[in-house]
Protein backbone atom coordinates (compact mmCIF):
# COMPACT_ATOMS: atom_id res chain seq x y z
CA UNK A 1 0.00 0.00 0.00
CA UNK A 2 0.86 3.82 -0.86
CA UNK A 3 2.01 5.60 1.65
CA UNK A 4 -0.87 8.57 2.15
CA UNK A 5 -0.10 11.62 0.98
CA UNK A 6 1.05 14.90 2.99
CA UNK A 7 -0.82 18.15 2.52
CA UNK A 8 1.24 21.06 2.70
CA UNK A 9 -0.67 24.41 3.43
CA UNK A 10 1.27 27.50 2.49
CA UNK A 11 0.73 30.79 3.68
CA UNK A 12 2.11 34.45 3.94
CA UNK A 13 1.85 38.19 3.78
CA UNK A 14 0.49 39.22 -0.03
CA UNK A 15 4.09 40.29 -2.19
CA UNK A 16 6.04 37.23 -0.64
CA UNK A 17 6.07 35.41 -4.18
CA UNK A 18 3.94 32.63 -3.19
CA UNK A 19 2.21 32.22 -6.39
CA UNK A 20 5.79 31.58 -7.99
CA UNK A 21 6.58 29.27 -5.63
CA UNK A 22 3.75 27.08 -5.79
CA UNK A 23 4.27 27.08 -9.70
CA UNK A 24 7.40 25.90 -9.34
CA UNK A 25 6.65 23.42 -6.70
CA UNK A 26 3.98 21.72 -9.03
CA UNK A 27 5.98 21.73 -11.74
CA UNK A 28 9.13 20.25 -9.73
CA UNK A 29 7.16 17.00 -8.45
CA UNK A 30 4.69 15.19 -10.35
CA UNK A 31 3.37 13.80 -7.58
CA UNK A 32 2.26 17.13 -6.16
CA UNK A 33 -1.83 18.16 -6.82
CA UNK A 34 -2.87 21.44 -6.41
CA UNK A 35 -6.11 21.86 -4.20
CA UNK A 36 -8.67 22.89 -5.81
CA UNK A 37 -11.36 25.93 -4.40
CA UNK A 38 -14.81 25.95 -4.09
CA UNK A 39 -16.47 29.19 -4.76
CA UNK A 40 -19.85 30.59 -5.15
CA UNK A 41 -18.80 33.56 -7.61
CA UNK A 42 -19.24 33.12 -11.11
CA UNK A 43 -16.56 31.83 -13.82
CA UNK A 44 -14.52 34.58 -15.44
CA UNK A 45 -14.00 33.62 -19.14
CA UNK A 46 -11.38 30.78 -19.29
CA UNK A 47 -12.03 29.59 -15.82
CA UNK A 48 -13.16 25.84 -16.03
CA UNK A 49 -14.98 24.03 -13.39
CA UNK A 50 -12.28 21.54 -11.89
CA UNK A 51 -9.69 23.10 -12.62
CA UNK A 52 -9.74 26.47 -11.73
CA UNK A 53 -12.03 26.24 -9.07
CA UNK A 54 -15.18 24.10 -8.33
CA UNK A 55 -18.15 26.37 -9.27
CA UNK A 56 -20.88 25.89 -6.91
CA UNK A 57 -24.95 27.42 -6.45
CA UNK A 58 -25.11 29.34 -2.90
CA UNK A 59 -27.18 26.47 -1.78
CA UNK A 60 -24.67 23.90 -2.47
CA UNK A 61 -22.29 26.20 -0.34
CA UNK A 62 -24.37 26.38 2.43
CA UNK A 63 -25.07 22.56 2.20
CA UNK A 64 -21.43 21.92 2.45
CA UNK A 65 -20.73 23.82 5.39
CA UNK A 66 -23.35 22.55 7.30
CA UNK A 67 -22.24 18.42 6.61
CA UNK A 68 -18.80 19.45 7.67
CA UNK A 69 -17.63 19.23 3.71
CA UNK A 70 -15.27 21.87 3.76
CA UNK A 71 -11.50 22.09 5.43
CA UNK A 72 -12.09 25.73 5.78
CA UNK A 73 -14.08 28.46 4.13
CA UNK A 74 -14.56 32.48 4.36
CA UNK A 75 -16.61 35.16 2.46
CA UNK A 76 -15.15 37.48 0.60
CA UNK A 77 -16.89 40.34 -0.88
CA UNK A 78 -20.29 38.40 -0.88
CA UNK A 79 -19.09 34.94 -3.00
CA UNK A 80 -17.92 31.92 -0.93
CA UNK A 81 -14.56 30.41 -1.31
CA UNK A 82 -13.81 26.99 0.69
CA UNK A 83 -11.38 23.94 0.38
CA UNK A 84 -13.51 20.40 -0.10
CA UNK A 85 -12.33 18.10 2.33
CA UNK A 86 -13.14 14.88 -0.37
CA UNK A 87 -11.47 16.09 -3.13
CA UNK A 88 -8.00 16.66 -0.64
CA UNK A 89 -8.86 13.50 0.83
CA UNK A 90 -9.01 10.83 -2.21
CA UNK A 91 -5.59 12.91 -3.37
CA UNK A 92 -3.60 11.87 0.36
CA UNK A 93 -5.57 8.30 0.01
CA UNK A 94 -4.03 7.67 -3.25
CA UNK A 95 -0.65 8.94 -2.04
CA UNK A 96 -0.57 11.97 -4.04
CA UNK A 97 0.58 15.13 -1.98
CA UNK A 98 -1.71 18.00 -2.17
CA UNK A 99 -0.65 22.17 -2.21
CA UNK A 100 -2.69 24.56 -0.80
CA UNK A 101 -1.73 28.39 -0.98
CA UNK A 102 -4.05 29.86 2.05
CA UNK A 103 -4.53 33.38 3.82
CA UNK A 104 -3.70 32.80 7.65
CA UNK A 105 -7.16 32.30 9.21
CA UNK A 106 -8.13 29.58 6.35
CA UNK A 107 -4.39 28.09 7.20
CA UNK A 108 -5.79 28.19 10.97
CA UNK A 109 -8.96 26.49 9.96
CA UNK A 110 -6.75 23.70 8.43
CA UNK A 111 -4.67 23.39 11.61
CA UNK A 112 -7.59 22.51 14.02
CA UNK A 113 -9.28 19.75 11.36
CA UNK A 114 -5.94 17.95 9.64
CA UNK A 115 -3.70 18.72 12.44
CA UNK A 116 -1.13 16.28 10.32
CA UNK A 117 -0.79 18.83 7.77
CA UNK A 118 2.20 20.60 7.34
CA UNK A 119 2.07 24.26 7.70
CA UNK A 120 4.40 26.49 6.22
CA UNK A 121 4.85 30.06 6.12
CA UNK A 122 6.68 32.05 3.20
CA UNK A 123 8.71 34.87 4.60
CA UNK A 124 10.05 37.87 3.18
CA UNK A 125 13.95 38.68 3.47
CA UNK A 126 12.85 42.46 4.57
CA UNK A 127 10.23 44.21 5.16
CA UNK A 128 11.74 46.60 2.79
CA UNK A 129 12.12 44.32 0.21
CA UNK A 130 8.80 43.59 0.49
CA UNK A 131 7.85 46.94 0.48
CA UNK A 132 9.53 47.30 -2.56
CA UNK A 133 7.72 44.46 -4.52
CA UNK A 134 4.83 45.73 -3.73
CA UNK A 135 5.99 49.01 -4.76
CA UNK A 136 6.64 47.44 -8.38
CA UNK A 137 4.03 45.87 -9.31
CA UNK A 138 2.52 49.27 -9.40
CA UNK A 139 -0.74 48.41 -7.93
CA UNK A 140 -0.93 50.43 -4.85
CA UNK A 141 -0.32 53.94 -3.73
CA UNK A 142 2.34 54.47 -1.26
CA UNK A 143 -0.37 55.08 1.43
CA UNK A 144 -1.79 51.96 0.23
CA UNK A 145 1.60 50.02 0.69
CA UNK A 146 2.25 51.76 4.02
CA UNK A 147 -1.28 50.61 5.36
CA UNK A 148 -0.46 46.67 3.86
CA UNK A 149 2.84 46.74 6.04
CA UNK A 150 1.32 47.47 9.44
CA UNK A 151 -1.18 44.85 8.84
CA UNK A 152 2.33 42.51 8.07
CA UNK A 153 3.86 42.79 10.96
CA UNK A 154 0.68 41.35 12.94
CA UNK A 155 0.64 38.39 10.34
CA UNK A 156 3.99 37.96 10.47
CA UNK A 157 3.20 36.63 14.38
CA UNK A 158 0.88 34.47 13.35
CA UNK A 159 3.57 32.44 11.67
CA UNK A 160 4.52 31.04 15.09
CA UNK A 161 1.51 28.92 14.55
CA UNK A 162 3.62 27.07 11.54
CA UNK A 163 5.81 24.27 11.55
CA UNK A 164 8.42 25.85 9.08
CA UNK A 165 9.44 29.50 8.40
CA UNK A 166 10.99 29.53 4.61
CA UNK A 167 12.13 32.81 3.18
CA UNK A 168 12.14 33.68 -0.05
CA UNK A 169 15.40 35.21 -0.80
CA UNK A 170 16.14 33.74 -3.85
CA UNK A 171 12.72 31.72 -5.36
CA UNK A 172 14.91 28.36 -6.37
CA UNK A 173 16.36 28.55 -2.99
CA UNK A 174 13.23 28.76 -1.24
CA UNK A 175 11.62 26.28 -3.73
CA UNK A 176 14.86 23.74 -2.72
CA UNK A 177 13.93 24.36 0.94
CA UNK A 178 10.54 23.24 0.73
CA UNK A 179 10.61 20.32 -1.12
CA UNK A 180 13.36 19.10 1.29
CA UNK A 181 10.30 19.69 3.99
CA UNK A 182 8.41 17.27 1.93
CA UNK A 183 10.82 15.17 1.41
CA UNK A 184 11.78 15.38 5.52
CA UNK A 185 8.11 14.90 6.56
CA UNK A 186 7.77 11.44 4.64
CA UNK A 187 10.74 9.93 7.10
CA UNK A 188 8.71 11.09 10.04
CA UNK A 189 8.71 8.21 12.33
CA UNK A 190 4.51 8.78 13.06
CA UNK A 191 4.11 9.07 9.09
CA UNK A 192 6.26 5.39 8.84
CA UNK A 193 4.05 3.31 11.47
CA UNK A 194 3.81 0.54 9.56
CA UNK A 195 7.56 0.25 7.90
CA UNK A 196 8.92 -1.13 10.82
CA UNK A 197 6.18 -3.84 11.42
CA UNK A 198 6.51 -4.93 7.60
CA UNK A 199 10.65 -4.99 8.07
CA UNK A 200 10.25 -7.22 11.31
CA UNK A 201 7.79 -9.38 9.24
CA UNK A 202 10.50 -9.99 6.84
CA UNK A 203 12.72 -10.95 9.37
CA UNK A 204 10.03 -13.31 10.98
CA UNK A 205 10.51 -15.12 7.52
CA UNK A 206 14.82 -15.27 7.72
CA UNK A 207 14.58 -16.68 11.36
CA UNK A 208 12.25 -19.33 10.18
CA UNK A 209 15.15 -20.57 7.74
CA UNK B 1 24.62 35.61 14.38
CA UNK B 2 24.47 32.49 12.62
CA UNK B 3 21.97 30.07 13.41
CA UNK B 4 22.68 27.56 15.44
CA UNK B 5 24.05 24.13 14.32
CA UNK B 6 21.79 20.60 14.61
CA UNK B 7 23.03 17.57 16.25
CA UNK B 8 22.14 14.84 14.16
CA UNK B 9 22.08 11.90 15.55
CA UNK B 10 22.48 8.79 13.48
CA UNK B 11 21.47 5.06 14.68
CA UNK B 12 20.40 1.64 12.44
CA UNK B 13 21.18 -2.12 13.23
CA UNK B 14 24.94 -2.99 11.78
CA UNK B 15 24.73 -3.75 8.52
CA UNK B 16 22.47 -0.88 7.62
CA UNK B 17 25.32 1.10 5.82
CA UNK B 18 25.54 3.96 8.50
CA UNK B 19 29.41 4.30 7.72
CA UNK B 20 29.08 4.89 4.22
CA UNK B 21 25.99 7.06 4.47
CA UNK B 22 28.12 9.05 6.84
CA UNK B 23 31.08 9.59 4.79
CA UNK B 24 28.87 10.33 1.59
CA UNK B 25 27.20 13.09 4.02
CA UNK B 26 30.35 14.56 5.61
CA UNK B 27 31.98 14.58 1.99
CA UNK B 28 28.67 16.36 0.36
CA UNK B 29 28.08 19.07 3.34
CA UNK B 30 31.01 21.11 4.31
CA UNK B 31 29.20 22.66 7.12
CA UNK B 32 28.39 19.16 8.74
CA UNK B 33 31.25 17.63 11.37
CA UNK B 34 31.72 14.21 12.71
CA UNK B 35 31.46 14.55 16.73
CA UNK B 36 34.69 12.81 18.33
CA UNK B 37 34.73 10.55 20.68
CA UNK B 38 36.52 10.26 24.02
CA UNK B 39 38.03 6.58 24.96
CA UNK B 40 40.41 5.21 27.74
CA UNK B 41 40.95 2.15 25.15
CA UNK B 42 44.63 2.75 23.94
CA UNK B 43 45.71 4.41 20.19
CA UNK B 44 45.80 2.06 17.56
CA UNK B 45 48.96 2.03 15.09
CA UNK B 46 48.16 5.85 12.96
CA UNK B 47 45.47 6.82 15.16
CA UNK B 48 45.37 10.48 16.01
CA UNK B 49 44.23 12.47 19.33
CA UNK B 50 41.86 14.82 18.15
CA UNK B 51 41.21 13.17 14.64
CA UNK B 52 39.97 9.57 15.38
CA UNK B 53 39.42 10.33 19.17
CA UNK B 54 40.04 12.36 22.10
CA UNK B 55 42.50 9.58 23.87
CA UNK B 56 42.07 10.25 27.79
CA UNK B 57 43.04 8.27 30.66
CA UNK B 58 40.47 6.15 32.89
CA UNK B 59 40.51 9.17 35.42
CA UNK B 60 40.28 11.68 33.07
CA UNK B 61 37.58 10.23 31.84
CA UNK B 62 35.91 9.64 35.35
CA UNK B 63 35.86 13.19 36.03
CA UNK B 64 34.34 14.20 32.61
CA UNK B 65 31.55 11.71 34.49
CA UNK B 66 30.97 13.19 37.25
CA UNK B 67 30.70 16.53 36.02
CA UNK B 68 28.26 15.66 33.22
CA UNK B 69 31.15 17.09 30.56
CA UNK B 70 29.97 13.52 29.00
CA UNK B 71 26.65 13.83 26.32
CA UNK B 72 26.65 9.92 26.52
CA UNK B 73 29.08 7.28 27.91
CA UNK B 74 29.10 3.85 27.96
CA UNK B 75 31.65 0.69 28.85
CA UNK B 76 32.77 -1.55 26.33
CA UNK B 77 35.26 -4.27 26.88
CA UNK B 78 36.44 -2.67 29.98
CA UNK B 79 37.12 0.41 27.72
CA UNK B 80 34.98 3.81 28.34
CA UNK B 81 33.92 5.55 25.14
CA UNK B 82 31.66 8.97 25.54
CA UNK B 83 30.59 12.03 23.80
CA UNK B 84 32.53 14.88 25.07
CA UNK B 85 29.21 17.70 25.56
CA UNK B 86 31.78 20.97 25.11
CA UNK B 87 33.47 19.65 21.76
CA UNK B 88 29.60 19.40 20.31
CA UNK B 89 28.56 22.73 21.84
CA UNK B 90 31.08 24.74 20.62
CA UNK B 91 30.56 23.66 17.14
CA UNK B 92 26.89 23.95 17.54
CA UNK B 93 27.69 27.31 19.07
CA UNK B 94 29.59 28.40 15.88
CA UNK B 95 26.43 27.53 13.70
CA UNK B 96 28.24 24.25 12.61
CA UNK B 97 26.26 21.02 12.05
CA UNK B 98 27.33 18.24 13.95
CA UNK B 99 26.74 14.37 13.27
CA UNK B 100 27.05 11.36 15.35
CA UNK B 101 27.09 7.80 14.87
CA UNK B 102 25.57 6.14 17.48
CA UNK B 103 24.24 2.85 19.05
CA UNK B 104 20.76 2.84 20.12
CA UNK B 105 21.59 3.12 24.23
CA UNK B 106 23.72 5.93 23.38
CA UNK B 107 21.39 8.15 21.17
CA UNK B 108 18.13 7.76 23.86
CA UNK B 109 20.99 9.04 26.46
CA UNK B 110 21.53 12.01 23.99
CA UNK B 111 17.97 12.40 23.71
CA UNK B 112 17.54 12.75 27.54
CA UNK B 113 20.34 15.44 27.59
CA UNK B 114 19.61 17.37 24.33
CA UNK B 115 16.32 16.76 23.11
CA UNK B 116 16.79 19.36 20.41
CA UNK B 117 18.97 17.31 18.86
CA UNK B 118 17.48 15.52 15.31
CA UNK B 119 17.36 11.30 15.91
CA UNK B 120 17.68 9.67 12.96
CA UNK B 121 17.36 5.31 12.49
CA UNK B 122 18.85 3.83 9.64
CA UNK B 123 16.50 0.51 8.03
CA UNK B 124 17.63 -2.08 5.98
CA UNK B 125 15.00 -2.25 3.04
CA UNK B 126 14.15 -5.54 4.63
CA UNK B 127 15.81 -8.15 6.96
CA UNK B 128 16.69 -10.89 4.11
CA UNK B 129 18.70 -7.68 2.56
CA UNK B 130 20.55 -7.20 6.27
CA UNK B 131 21.27 -10.93 6.30
CA UNK B 132 22.34 -10.92 2.78
CA UNK B 133 25.01 -7.68 3.56
CA UNK B 134 26.09 -9.56 6.51
CA UNK B 135 26.85 -13.19 5.27
CA UNK B 136 28.59 -10.86 2.74
CA UNK B 137 30.58 -9.38 5.03
CA UNK B 138 32.05 -12.65 5.62
CA UNK B 139 33.13 -12.20 9.16
CA UNK B 140 29.96 -14.23 10.72
CA UNK B 141 28.74 -17.46 10.77
CA UNK B 142 25.59 -18.53 9.60
CA UNK B 143 24.39 -19.30 13.90
CA UNK B 144 25.75 -15.90 14.49
CA UNK B 145 23.92 -14.00 11.64
CA UNK B 146 20.76 -15.25 12.89
CA UNK B 147 21.49 -14.70 16.50
CA UNK B 148 22.27 -11.01 14.66
CA UNK B 149 18.73 -10.78 13.55
CA UNK B 150 17.11 -11.81 16.07
CA UNK B 151 19.16 -8.66 18.42
CA UNK B 152 17.77 -6.83 15.16
CA UNK B 153 13.59 -7.17 15.46
CA UNK B 154 13.92 -5.71 19.15
CA UNK B 155 16.46 -3.02 18.09
CA UNK B 156 14.06 -1.92 15.20
CA UNK B 157 11.23 -1.75 17.77
CA UNK B 158 13.55 1.16 19.49
CA UNK B 159 13.55 2.85 16.54
CA UNK B 160 9.76 4.86 17.47
CA UNK B 161 11.80 6.74 19.91
CA UNK B 162 13.62 8.38 16.93
CA UNK B 163 12.07 11.92 15.04
CA UNK B 164 13.20 10.65 11.30
CA UNK B 165 13.19 6.54 9.55
CA UNK B 166 15.46 6.31 6.67
CA UNK B 167 15.22 3.44 4.53
CA UNK B 168 18.88 2.63 3.28
CA UNK B 169 17.89 0.99 0.17
CA UNK B 170 20.37 3.14 -2.19
CA UNK B 171 23.25 4.93 -0.28
CA UNK B 172 22.73 7.69 -3.20
CA UNK B 173 18.75 7.92 -2.16
CA UNK B 174 19.05 7.41 1.70
CA UNK B 175 21.97 10.35 1.92
CA UNK B 176 19.71 12.88 -0.22
CA UNK B 177 16.73 12.04 2.19
CA UNK B 178 18.92 12.60 5.33
CA UNK B 179 20.37 16.03 3.93
CA UNK B 180 17.18 16.99 3.06
CA UNK B 181 15.81 16.25 6.99
CA UNK B 182 19.02 18.42 7.96
CA UNK B 183 17.92 21.38 5.37
CA UNK B 184 14.31 20.99 6.82
CA UNK B 185 15.26 21.21 10.37
CA UNK B 186 16.98 24.56 10.10
CA UNK B 187 13.22 25.81 8.61
CA UNK B 188 11.54 24.59 11.37
CA UNK B 189 9.81 27.29 13.44
CA UNK B 190 11.42 26.31 16.87
CA UNK B 191 14.69 26.84 15.55
CA UNK B 192 13.90 30.51 14.19
CA UNK B 193 12.85 32.47 17.06
CA UNK B 194 14.95 35.47 16.03
CA UNK B 195 13.74 35.52 12.22
CA UNK B 196 10.57 37.05 12.47
CA UNK B 197 11.70 39.84 15.45
CA UNK B 198 14.25 40.94 13.02
CA UNK B 199 11.86 40.68 9.79
CA UNK B 200 9.71 42.77 12.15
CA UNK B 201 12.59 45.27 12.73
CA UNK B 202 12.95 46.23 9.60
CA UNK B 203 9.12 46.79 9.25
CA UNK B 204 9.42 49.68 11.82
CA UNK B 205 12.22 51.50 9.82
CA UNK B 206 9.85 51.05 6.72
CA UNK B 207 6.50 52.52 8.52
CA UNK B 208 8.63 55.25 9.61
CA UNK B 209 9.53 56.59 6.26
Amino acid sequence: MAQQGILIVLSGPSGTGKGTICRELLRNDPNLYYSISATTRSPRTGEVNGVNYWFVSREKFQAMIENDELLEWAEVYGNFYGTPRQYVMDLLNGGKDVLLEIDIQGALQIKKKFPQGVFIYILPPSLDELADRIHKRGTDSAEAIKQRLSCVTSELSCAYNYHYLVVNDEVERAVHKIAAIITAEKCRVERNNGLIDSICQTSRNVLKL
